[in-house]
């Protein structure tokens, strides 16, 4: 891991520090816009057609409303654990619900503002290889406290046609409506327009990989009329760590970082103490110990330390990166928060490993990559629901607000806008322009 | 303006009922991107070239400090109108604040959630022959109660390269730190990739023509690394009108969205007991007074009116369009409330006509049309804001928590994740894999 000093570092070191492995969308969006129109004219033909040719699988049914699949049976231990995460997932996007606002902005002028939820939406939870139930969770928990009426989980099928127990278990208890048995651009596309088995939906949401991330791009400024959480980059992880953190804990969150795959990045921010060649030679030993010590060594190669002097010169770092997900492994680590501007989720404290939040201490793990935590934020209840605003005036409100509206029509040369008061109030004739 | 029964309307017929005057982004696209590039590439002297081809402004400074720019002089009666607007602007919005939210999951385990502001925000206001402080007003009131620290307002410039002073006046009281003098493509350029004198902003709002949406929607999925408001389409209201509505007031209501401009569409929902014919007597009586009869008169031929038999009906047909603008001029309006799934901003009663929400009840004008109502919300302060998630374990917490994690992370074939906790719970030894 490359080695910086914050002290002596120039703007352009700062760029390089903050930079990340490049992801080129204008050559995968060529690669997927064919797969996107092929979709949208052919339906589930098409799925079905790159089903068999990505993932070597012949689909019978492409979707499935989710009650027509037999319950998956899980051993005690496992779903014991999912429920656990279930709870506590639900627990902390429930107590997101905003509280019901109004408010009279002056005498007779009430307005207010109501959720309400997005009625049809695509979660997409990669797979095949992989086995990310805890994405399912994620999604679909929250889908359903919004009151989502149509639930279509996308995810990649088993080489047998079927879909990872845990990720069904998972989808039927948050209240999927329908599973979508397709990954990759093609699943993205027949969610967006809709095909004859899949719900055309409002929203698609959830991590993907280039391909994936590239189809939601490329919709959401489509015909399709649909919408997107966020745009997705590689996985990221910031530790901060003081003289306190034991080497093995720092190494080992910055290891299952680096472990998701070869383009996730990890960066270490030691503040005066850190023995950063302890961190290292960490790092090296418990990469060896890994059953997929490849795939992290790559993710390595672009990781770095830098190291600070003090508190405000590593926030300062950190808020120039903007992580994905900060790990504060200090002393009073609550303290740092009034200096953390930009970052999807912050992991406080010696006992508060990046992995809790990645399932189940309640926490949504669908974050901001890529430097985008400077102006988006994670999934969360309300990435499920929209706002829409009200306003009643009485007739003393219009009185007193609609002189002020008249006159600033007037200054807009908006003359109906005007009249649309003045006629209410008296103070215009129907039968002339005044 | 087209007249449909709402009980004999197939879905060939409600589908006809719900399009828009389409736009055709693809040639836009193609219009809009080597504006984007060239502006990528030189900066300033970009936007001084399309300023004098398209604005027919030689500027001189192309984004200047506010507080270069001398206090505009307005007359005792517009200030007053604009004070009033933004009061209300500011009440509302500032109600929007969420309350902080911390809860415990279970014991051990505290997440919460904390708002930050985004640092550096793009307000765009269109201009040129129209005046638009009202946008001005909109944008930059949340954009300075979020705490926004670079707001850069752009609009185009006057002929003789000054910017409209009611524009600036709402500007300077609503805490703008720049004003762009360019508008178009160009302006949405220089703010999302910054310029010699602009700076680059993180989030680009406010409407505009469809090459101002263009280029916001070419650069949400570019390297510039800005995200936008929402997609626009022409403006558009529905009126749902009860026996006791005034036509005079349905026809005004009508047509203050119509003299938008000739792609705005009004579509009326008329209950029984409406006169729909005096209503379409009193549109063209009213349009005739108008100076802008003739765009006016563009927009209505694609205008509609459904007669419908209820008001269940009418909510269904509502949802169904998903209008931008809602104007329930009915008796015992509020009661319709929860019938209404998806519109922009809702206007109860007989005196609350859509122009009090354009200017000054205290909504936000800025609002999803061509059915994005669906899945956008209309501008609020959480436009200008992220969410930062955050959690802290205590060594009870991740006690209770851990084993659960470590389980789900195996499923899943993580062990990093997985020894990030048992490492830390002594679980596992840091000299073998275990």
């Amino acid at each position: 891991m490359k080695v910086f000093r914050a002290e002596s570092m120039d703007e352009a070191q700062l760029k390089e520090f903050a930079s990340r492995p490049r992801v080129d969308f204008t050559s995968i969006l060529g690669t997927v816009s064919p797969i996107v129109d092929e979709v949208r004219a052919k339906g589930d033909a098409a799925v079905r057609e790159y089903t068999a040719k990505f993932d070597r699988v012949q689909l019978e049914a492409v979707c499935i409303p989710i009650e027509e699949i037999p319950e998956p049976a899980l051993d005690a231990e496992t779903q014991a654990a999912f429920d656990l995460a279930f709870n506590n997932i639900k627990t902390f996007h429930a107590a997101q619900a905003a509280p019901p606002m109004e408010v009279e902005t002056m005498p007779g002028v009430r307005c207010s503002r109501l959720a309400r939820p997005i009625e049809a939406v695509g979660l997409y939870v990669p797979g095949g290889s992989a086995v990310l139930p805890s994405s399912a969770l994620m999604l679909a928990v929250p889908a359903g406290l919004a009151g989502c009426s149509t639930i279509v989980l996308a995810t990649p099928p088993r080489p047998d046609g079927s879909i990872t127990p845990e990720v069904l278990y998972c989808a039927k208890k948050a209240g999927v409506t329908h599973i979508l048995k397709a990954g990759g651009a093609q699943a993205v596309a027949a969610m967006a327009w809709g095909t004859q088995s899949c719900p055309k939906v409002d929203k698609i949401l959830g991590p993907g990989n280039q391909f994936v991330t590239a189809a939601k791009m490329l919709l959401q400024n489509s015909e399709a009329m649909v919408a997107i959480d966020m745009p997705a980059g590689p996985s990221e992880v910031m530790v901060i760590a003081d003289a306190g953190a034991d080497p093995v804990h720092i190494a080992i969150d910055l290891l299952s970082q680096a472990e998701h795959g070869p383009d996730s990045q990890a960066v270490l921010v030691a503040l005066p103490g850190v023995d950063v060649d302890a961190v290292q030679r960490e790092v090296e030993r418990q990469c060896d110990l890994l059953p997929r010590a490849e795939t992290t060594r790559r993710a390595l190669t672009h990781s770095r330390i830098a190291c600070v002097n003090g508190k405000e010169e590593a926030a300062k770092l950190s808020n120039w990166y903007a992580p994905e997900h900060l790990i504060i492994n200090c002393d009073d680590a609550a303290s740092w928060l009034p200096l953390l501007q930009h970052a999807g989720s912050v992991f406080l404290g010696r006992y508060t490993p990046e992995s809790v939040g990645d399932y189940a201490s309640g926490t949504n793990h669908t974050l901001p990559t890529y430097g985008y935590a400077r102006m988006y934020s994670g999934v969360g209840l309300d990435s499920f629901q929209k706002w829409m605003t009200v306003q009643e005036l009485t007739s003393e409100g219009l009185q007193a607000l609609g002189p002020a509206v008249a006159k600033m029509a007037a200054v807009e040369g908006l003359d109906a806008h005007r009249r649309a008061v003045t006629l209410r109030l008296g103070l215009s004739s129907p039968d002339k322009f005044d």
